[in-house]
């Protein structure tokens, strides 16, 4: 039951696209993830994701609109429904999400990978 | 599916110990609390709960030892875990905790409330 610091666990890792994982409660983890230029589209069946813009600012694409998200700005995508990040220059993004999601979701990509918790 | 700027909820509301729901994500809840003063001892059963400090300093005491969490901190208490929330001065928090939680847990009091919506 240590707390953790947002600021202090970004600095532990650089690459994009791959999320760590910093906390664990019910089903779900936090994670952070470091992102830059387009993600892949995709969606989740059965998972709700929560991305909150920490730092930067995030376009969240989805088939029929877009949001900039700000630092301080967070948007729920529900399941099922597609989408696809994109980042002009570096975000830092927490996000909420079941133990079991994916980062890319239905599509098997170069960007998929398996968080790690540091 | 529209996003959320935290800064901009936190000003609907004035009132302390009364989460208001700014979010739903699979069985989970974000809400938002500003908080002054001592909360009242309590547990949560089945319900692990974050708190995530977005402005002031949060003394969360738990029986055995006690945490400060400044801002861009957070804490995850398990279930089972009493535990108490002081805050000296006010403090704003992002709250993340099952549909079902309660904000006074296991026990019945005046800072008992029902969150809702805004």
């Amino acid at each position: 039951m240590e707390k953790v610091n947002l600021a202090q666990k970004l600095t532990l890792f650089n690459d994009h696209w791959h999320p760590r994982i910093v906390g664990e409660l019910n089903d779900s983890h936090v994670k952070l993830v470091k992102v830059q230029g387009e993600f892949v589209w995709h969606h989740h069946d059965h998972e709700d994701e929560l991305f909150l813009v920490l730092n930067g600012r995030l376009h969240m694409q989805f088939r029929d609109h877009a949001v900039w998200l700000e630092a301080g700005e967070f948007i729920i995508v529900p399941r099922g429904v597609e989408h696809r990040p994109v980042a002009p220059e570096e975000v830092h993004l927490l996000l909420l999400e079941p133990k079991s999601t994916l980062n890319t979701g239905n599509v098997m990509d170069e960007k998929t990978a398996v968080a790690e918790w540091i």
